[in-house]
């Protein structure tokens, strides 16, 4: 077991009708004015902003507000809503929506008390060393960012997708009801299942080797999804169901599951950020796409972690004299679960043929233009990447 | 799944040598003079006070000292301490040691800025609006009071044993260095793991019945301390074993595993409370002897659900026409466990035979003195209280 910290200071307000309790809640964390940032139309259509409007003027807060935040949120708006907060004397920043919503406000909240560019955190340039607090209402469950210190974000200018985590990013609250995530479309569902764990499976799979709580904790988690997925793709208006993966959401990516471990991966998502950044792919779905590639290229490093996983978490029934053949079970085993939920196993499934000039753009860019590796269960340089995208065509 | 708040602000700071960061991290926490709160003689025997010592000399910061904490802390050294705190304008406590240690200063830091009676807070008379922060170093793996908002503290004047509970007693940050809790006599240890578990199953026992994630996640915390408590009793210098065991401690009673559920239970706690305050039993040894009796008066309540522990965290090969043996073989295990590790699991094993009047004392005390009822899984009434006394004798 490594040496770390765990810092999870946000408070999660979990349950029915709990929307009603944000004015409070913001006027507890001492905010004077509000940026209300939101994405499209649903929240409006379904009278959460309504709701959430009304609990900040029963509160006595004032408030302005910036819409039109899409997935893979970008910049442009970011800047926008910047330049706004800082006109407005903005000193509270509350996201209305799902992930992308949560992460441009992060990207607002470090930029408006920055002197410089907001993306030079983004881009490994700079640290922040303070933000506007953010709170959030969550309606999606899937980035985890309600809870987490990540923010990623687009810029327009060469589709540069990157990520930025920092503690001064954790929320001071996040409100979770799972009803809101009722009217979600199944894809979107599929999606947050998929990225949910995939958050987990990145710090899963380590080289650590004594980390047996993190372990047993993250198996437990990965094993809920594989349960309760299902019964939400199926019923979507089952409480119980979504309530079990927006909870999951949080836990899996506020930082419980990496206590003790050497290094994360995050591979995958590094992988997939490439893709969502030229080619607009839903997260989750770019997760699915390139996965069991990226398993099949490294599981040789640790074939018996990934026989850990086939067992303790897939189900699959151990062959004591040849784990690799457990190994290789479990990889196939979640990626028909992908499959159940309707999510693609390769890119060619998500509706793009890559081509060979595309796949050298991809694994340029995720190298930072040669700047670096990613990984940690097996470090892969630009070749590996190149090699994994293709595997993934 | 129930309606929750999930809110665990400790920085917990976990690994070899954290203790030497502890100047800096009062210094971040804003404390410009702290009153270091310890208990016996080990901690300065082993170096580690001199050690903390040093770190906030080096970090620049006042303190004045107060030790000889003993278990089952009492409310006169409390009392002593909330006078030093105010003649030396201490605006910070850092109890050294293990919860008895940490609960002491927690009763300090609720104490110093009230203006009544600190023992309102524990006797249910009152509720704290105001505490000065805590910041602990970890000694001995067992209350999770390091990330908990409990405090348990004895009133020497009819050794009445409390515990309260307020998000303002949760500590600003923790020290967990496991090697720290090497030098442990293994009766301690045991204790300790007895703890854990039990922080683990007052929550686990509810009635709930949809709170699958909470469960799964309890489940995998208790299977670590079936595995690892046994091997840190065989060799206490195992780094890993203590490390899981720590960890563990923090995690079972942070507020994780009560996510969702219906109500808690802490009948056990309340029980071994009494105990303890009548003969100064050590909490985790008083927990174990208490335990089966417990179980085996409740259990019929929900069979299933002691049916679901036997086979999910004790093993037990599920009897599927008759849960009931399930769930008693359950019980039994979990007391064979506990005798695995020198625990009683009566209270004669503690060494004391209880007459049928201190039976009725120590009843009619838990029920604070007729005014309330414990338990959730089963409501306990005085009458019940006796009975599971006296199936414990």
């Amino acid at each position: 077991m490594k040496n770390f910290t765990y810092y999870t200071p946000t408070k999660i307000v979990f349950g029915k009708d709990t929307e009603k309790e944000v004015g409070q809640l913001v006027k507890e964390a001492g905010a004077t004015k509000v940026l209300l940032h939101y994405g499209g139309e649903s929240a409006q259509r379904s009278g959460l902003l309504d709701r959430v409007r009304e609990s900040l003027k029963e509160a006595g807060i004032e408030f302005v507000e910036l819409g039109g935040v899409v997935p893979n949120p970008r910049m442009s708006l970011a800047y926008e809503g910047i330049e706004l907060c800082r006109k407005e004397g903005v000193d509270f920043i509350l996201p209305v929506g799902g992930g992308s919503v949560i992460d441009s406000a992060k990207c607002i909240a470090y930029g408006t008390v920055y002197d410089g560019d907001v993306w030079d955190f983004y881009d490994y340039r700079a640290e922040a060393t303070d933000a506007l607090p953010v709170g959030t209402v969550l309606t999606l469950a899937a980035t985890g960012s309600e809870m987490s210190k990540s923010s990623v974000m687009t810029l327009e200018e060469g589709w540069l997708k990157r990520g930025y985590g920092n503690d001064l990013g954790r929320p001071v609250f996040s409100i979770l009801n799972p009803e809101l995530t009722y009217s979600l479309p199944d894809y979107q569902t599929a999606c947050g299942i998929v990225d949910i764990m995939m958050h987990t499976m990145e710090r899963y799979f380590n080289l650590t080797g004594d980390s047996r709580l993190t372990d047993v904790l993250s198996e437990a988690l990965l094993r809920t999804m594989l349960e309760y997925g299902p019964v939400a793709m199926e019923n979507p208006e089952d409480y119980n169901a979504r309530a079990q993966i927006m909870w999951a959401g949080c836990v899996s990516h506020n930082g419980l599951l990496s206590a003790g471990i050497d290094e994360e991966d995050w591979s995958t998502h590094k992988l997939e950020h490439e893709l969502g950044g030229m080619f607009d792919v839903a997260h989750g779905a770019g997760l699915a796409a390139v996965w069991g590639s990226w398993a099949r290229y490294v599981y040789k490093e640790d074939v018996n972690r990934f026989a850990q996983f086939a067992v303790n978490v897939m189900g699959v029934t151990n062959d004591f004299r040849d784990q690799e053949t457990t190994a290789l079970a479990g990889i196939r085993k979640l990626e028909e679960f992908f499959i159940s939920l309707g999510m693609p196993t390769s890119i060619s499934d998500l509706g793009y043929d890559l081509t060979e000039e595309q796949i050298e753009e991809l694994s340029y860019k995720c190298c930072l233009m040669g700047r670096c590796t990613i990984g940690a269960f097996k470090r892969l340089d630009q070749d590996d990447m190149a090699e994994i995208f293709r595997m993934a065509k």
